[in-house]
């Protein structure tokens, strides 16, 4: 049945029918009373801090156990003096190659954390069974939804079996690239084979997690659509709940998944490479890579295949045959629908898991550095803190979701399903302020320092207002109740051409706001981490990791809200298509809407977090090169012609993949646009209904054209970046052993933010464009199947596989970079 | 008549048609004989050679009468080395502040390149009144040439008084910035008062001469397009020969003002500050940001202009009235034409204009530096080369131009343009090869290093071929017989929608070629500079220099074929007009179709010559930091948040900029098209041609619209550098007296390479649509009036404002970015 990989939730699916009704029946009862409400508040925060009083011992019992006295003492990049003292750091690393002791077991913490992710994977089931005790609806329901369900999954499977083969082509490559190279400055004592295994698992671990992450987001979302729709014809307050908890599923998977992965893998490579705490960060960067190797083409693929359904069901469907979304005359429905399900759940479920892998290891790789600057029973919280703060976000986005709920009392028209998320994400917010907060003094106290971690507990919320900043300028631009979207409406009026025009523009404007708020927040977060241990540069960029590990502090919840997206237009979907009465439609429409914002809103997030986590990656990678060179990295100087060629490599690098990405959408659409008019000419009965459309063609259609179409931009994007590293390195003639990898650190900065803008512009312009065509819908110039609608469908179909295809391949494509270049780093070093 | 500012000019001018169509009835007898052809080629050699030696005693003497003597030695930015010698370098400049003995002439070179320019204004002149010595044709032709004239003059006098203003404001502002100024570092002898005047002058001699060739490049056009029209009635030859020289005029005046503007400031200067030869370049810069500043609002207001007439009219007359391209029943058609005058004309002479002065200066700065390094007699010549090679420029396109002309014997269907017009470019690039050889063993030739000009001359070469490779690359992307524009006209037949899409993905994807062009040419050049003397990186600066300039060395050429697009495109459409036979259509649609190319090839070579030169206008950026501050930047560090902060601010100002630029057109479009349906409506005679349309109220709302519309970008793209820079300078708290200017060079190259990226999206995206609609107009996908017709008219209009205002309108930022944080550097440094 369901394939998670804890026995605990196999065993509780056994009879899901007679213990999760009864269960859910008493549940039900209970929540009404009043007492309810106020036990859950007070539930909720003794939970935390019981959470958070066990990971304090485990901090502090971590810190004291792991004594790490080496005298390998390494002062981070200092803005001002860094220059004059690369040399003698050089030689002071060179020195220092005696091997720290290593024999001093891991930090207790990590127990915690583990017991915590493994609590999330046991609720991760919970909410699975939940949802699939619902009830599926009737007969036409369930054939519509084991169509979508047929679809997806035999999509996922070739594709995953295609990511598989080029998968182990890259793990080889890896494993021979580390094995052929003597081993790094840092770690002389261990052997490179020992190393190449180390990296080669955790790049398997890396790529299976996220691949399972994708599979079973899409498995149970495919299972849910059917059960909102049917809720939907109940009540309006079941199918919020249901969908929301299925989205939950993914997001507390996701998380768990992550956090169980890094533990597993400290434990693992400790048995294969004797290795101080703070050093192991550097040997697991392989799994970042995997689960970015793995979103990348999910991502493409998925993306791809949506938007392909999507455009050519809407120019055939809505321009030329006149008729509405989802309708089940257009043969086309099916594979738009199954495109929701492996773009929207299955690749998004890849792209945060990878997401957050990438960062977490990031931030640890930089309080890892930061820690030998510290005292001894300091340093362990610096490495762990990353860890702790996702298991503190399992526990508060949980406790949000379990309290989302839409009053029973009113009826659909004075509920809005918009304040009902909100009301719940508002609660796991406010519970991570103070997580945040707390975890801070528990972890980043020091004796030496005391108001260090009052500073990062100010990092910490700078990044939780970010994210919170990020999303209202997400909406100023894509809703439609604001000027933006309403312009581009009105452009609708005089044509395609001004339609397109006015999305293009309002997506480049919308850069703007975003690269702000992130140039304030980076600059605030960096300057407030420095003050906290006296002016360190390595302290600023702790700082800003703390700020981004903030933001991503309700990642489970924001990823719930995101997946409710797709199945409730799923659900809409299959309510169309089954023919339901009209008052069962007005239910998942206005689901659909939400979902449509929640989505812009992800995107955003998503976008915010990369570029928060854009300078912390990057340093990550100065600080992973300098330790396998065994020689600082003085300086990233764009005036050095072989570094600013990097930085436009990078940026050109952006331009063509997205290019690539539009390219394969315009072309899979196309065939089958053409595939839906030949049916339409060919089966004229379809029209009225005498007709059956042939669904499967499509589906066949866009599946293959989805596989061929990913291969391209997958491989232009991983191997891009090696050549280039690769190039200048041979190209500088020996005259600096690092410029290779100077080029390339400048190749990613380039790229990251070319590539943030970029993003956020087809983003934004996407979304734009999508709400301009509902607002036109809603009857404003005209309403449906005017001219002006003709044109706001023509802007909604650019913006699709900008919005859904180009947009999101680049937030993977971005961090994938990160990582791609930290794994292969030995490549750019002469 | 002709408003130059050669007294000789309007001498000529005075009897034009006595004394030109005598001088030309011989000139054409004369050509008819064989020996012409072989008297040609022999006379070019020849000339060339004169001028080269002139240039030769120049040069030599120049050097010998500039014994530069003071112990000003500055050892330039070395890759490997740089940061340990800051310091002491540092130093090194205080104590030198002995100044620099500036007794000594100008070298007597300048009095060539200043004859040359003035040679060159006499041949324009030339060019002029041989091109208004021509017929102006019928009553029908002269009327609706007098309109376009009267809307370009109108709309061209309004906007300049709109510029005057804005950069009296701008004038007031720099003079002020540098009086409250301390004196620089290395100019200690000179009040700031001095100063002040120097850099205010300059700015206002910049912004005169870049009005003066915008105005006077567009009054020529005006009163060619008619000659054009008139001349097609009689022959094609005449047609071809008429447009040609008619651009061929803007091309000569352009080159020859900057030249003569340069020179007469560098005489003017030495009157009010005493400075050494080397030194003076740095107090020219308000030259080149008072050319950028003018032309930024002439391409932005122009750009607007031309095209909101242009998609306003396509969208109703072509898309909604079924009527042709310029069809008198069209009220927006005089409105367009008018566009290309004011926009293609106007916009790009002063485009055209800054590129070469900011390029000039930048380069003349980079000599000046690197002369330092070598024996007294050699250094004018370093400082002066870029002036010589635009000289030799002059001569070399000139003949080309005069050399260039279609077979007389065979009729139009044997005779492609294209082709003509490429025979004479080959002429010029032939010249400028030997040309370029030949300057930089008279100007760059020192006896210590008896194989730096070799090397030079490989750099100038390169640059030569660069400018060939992008001209090929941009033809293919925007070229019919070639994919990816046969690729947009086949999704055309899907729709709007998947037109849209493969435009844009063709414009991300074409960005990849130019840029791996352009890093490998600045990769040799730079190298094979460094190997020139001995591997200094100034040197190498150097070389990519020499490499702009020889890119730069046909411009003259290259101007005159863009602007022969605008007029023919105006000859076509006073024919269509004026209701010409079928025979003369054909003869300007053929002429037009060429000019579309070549005002592609145009943009790609701007685009080209920006890139290089942006590493170029930056290095003179660090020069002139350096210099004013008295203290070295040692790296620009992207690795320090605020450098990489700065870097972010650079590339969201080319999106939020391009986002305002296509947010003006489609503003001022839509007002175009109510307008005209509003015509079509109240005078349903106007198609049947019972009524005349209203054309004057079209004009007024389109300059209206652009001048309202240009303010906004116009002031983004000059305050938000200084805001940019300023905000850094303070938030450093002191660390670092440097911070300001490095996050402004940082935001000076990212801004550059995404800005460089961005316009060659938006320019190969726009000619393609356009191109695509053209390859559909011919017959294919169903031809004209064909759905795929009307969905590839809307590419073409989504194309316009990206091709003709958003793309041209960067190229313009770039160099104002540059040319503005040069002259504000003050600002920037604590």
């Amino acid at each position: 049945m369901l394939p998670t990989t804890n026995q605990q939730a196999a065993n509780m699916n056994m009879a899901p029918d007679v213990f999760f009704k009864t269960a859910d029946m008493w549940y039900r009862s209970f929540r009404n009373s009043t007492i309810y409400g106020q036990l859950r508040i007070i539930a909720a925060v003794l939970f935390g801090f019981v959470v958070l009083f066990f990971l304090l011992g485990g901090g502090g019992g971590g810190g004291g156990s792991a004594p790490q006295t080496g005298s390998h003492y390494m002062q981070h990049r200092g803005v001002e003096d860094r220059a004059s003292e690369g040399l003698m750091e050089a030689t002071e690393i060179l020195q220092s190659r005696n091997p720290p002791s290593v024999s001093t077991p891991l930090p207790s913490m990590l127990y915690i954390v583990a017991l915590v992710a493994l609590g999330g994977l046991a609720f991760a089931a919970w909410l699975a069974a939940w949802v699939l005790g619902k009830d599926e609806g009737d007969e036409k329901m369930k054939q519509v939804s084991d169509a979508i369900r047929e679809g997806a999954s035999g999509f996922l499977s070739t594709q995953y079996a295609s990511i598989f083969k080029l998968a182990v082509v890259v793990l080889v490559g890896i494993f021979l690239m580390y094995l052929v190279r003597e081993p790094p400055k840092n770690l002389p004592q261990v052997a490179s084979s020992r190393l190449a295994l180390c990296v080669a698992v955790s790049f398997a671990t890396g790529c299976v997690l996220s691949g399972i992450a994708g599979y079973v987001g899409m498995w149970v979302a495919v299972r849910s659509n059917v059960r909102v729709a049917s809720a939907a014809c109940r009540s309006f307050q079941e199918a919020i709940a249901v969908g929301l908890r299925a989205g939950a599923f993914s997001g507390v998977l996701v998380v768990s998944m992550v956090l169980l992965g890094i533990i597993a893998l400290l434990f693992g490579v400790r048995l294969v490479v004797p290795a101080a705490l703070h050093q192991l960060p550097f040997l697991l960067v392989g799994y970042g890579f995997g689960a970015s190797f793995v979103a990348l083409f999910a991502q493409l693929g998925g993306g791809i295949y949506t938007k392909a359904a999507d455009v050519g069901a809407d120019m055939v469907g809505k321009v030329e045959a006149d008729i509405p979304e989802d309708d089940p005359r257009n043969p086309a429905v099916i594979a738009d629908l199954v495109g929701d399900n492996v773009g929207d759940c299955a690749g998004r479920g890849a792209d945060l898991f990878e997401s957050i892998a990438g960062e977490i290891l990031a931030a640890m790789i930089l309080g890892g550095s930061l820690s030998q600057q510290l005292p001894a029973d300091a340093r362990s919280g610096y490495v762990l803190f990353p860890l702790a703060i996702h298991a503190m976000d399992i526990v508060v986005s949980g406790i949000g979701i379990m309290m989302t709920e839409a009053p029973q009392t009113r009826g659909i028209k004075a509920i809005d399903p918009m304040e009902v998320l909100k009301s719940g994400y508002k609660v796991s917010v406010g519970l991570a302020a103070v997580g945040i907060i707390v975890l801070c003094r528990l972890l980043l106290h020091t004796e030496e320092h005391p108001a260090a971690w009052m500073h990062f507990s100010v990092c910490g919320l700078v990044g939780l207002g970010t994210a919170f900043l990020f999303i209202l300028v997400t909406q100023y631009y894509t809703d439609f109740n604001f000027p933006p979207v309403r312009q581009i409406a009105q452009a609708s009026l005089t044509g395609h051409g001004t339609n397109v025009i006015a999305g293009m523009s309002v997506g480049m404007q919308a850069t703007a706001a975003p690269a702000a708020i992130i140039s304030v927040a980076l600059l605030c977060s960096y300057k407030t981490g420095m003050a906290a241990l006296g002016g360190t540069a390595s302290a600023g960029l702790f700082g800003t990791a703390v700020a981004t590990m903030g933001m991503l502090s309700t990642v489970v919840f924001v990823l719930a809200m995101d997946v409710f997206g797709p199945i409730t237009d799923n659900a809409g979907g299959i309510v169309e298509m089954s023919e339901q009465p009209e008052s069962v439609r007005n239910i998942t429409d206005s689901l659909d809407a939400v979902g449509n914002t929640t989505k812009a809103i992800t995107k955003g997030f998503s976008v915010g977090s990369a570029s928060l986590a854009c300078f912390l990656l990057f340093s990550a990678f100065l600080d992973e090169v300098s330790e396998l060179a065994g020689q600082r990295i003085d300086a990233v100087d764009i005036s050095v012609p072989e570094v600013f060629l990097g930085g436009i490599a990078g940026a050109t690098l952006v331009f063509y993949f997205s290019g690539q990405c539009m390219t394969a959408v315009g072309s899979a659409a196309q065939e089958v646009v053409n595939n839906v008019r030949t049916q339409f000419r060919e089966r004229p009965g379809i029209m009225d209904g005498s007709q059956k459309p042939d669904y499967a063609s499509c589906v066949t259609i866009v599946t293959k054209a989805a596989l061929r179409e990913m291969v391209a931009p997958g491989i232009v994007a991983t191997t891009v970046p090696l050549c280039v590293g690769f190039f200048f390195r041979l190209a500088s003639s020996g005259n600096d052993r690092l410029i290779g990898a100077k080029a390339i650190a400048s190749f990613l900065m380039f790229a990251t933010s070319t590539g943030v803008l970029f993003a956020i512009f087809l983003n934004t312009a996407g979304g734009a464009w999508d709400n301009a065509k509902k607002y036109i819908e809603q009857g404003v110039h005209g309403g449906k199947g005017s001219a002006a609608h003709k044109a706001a469908v023509t802007g909604d179909t650019v913006g699709d596989p900008s919005k859904d295809t180009a947009g999101p391949s680049l937030h993977v494509l971005i961090k994938l970079l990160s990582t791609i270049t930290l794994v292969c780093s030995p490549l750019f070093v002469a």
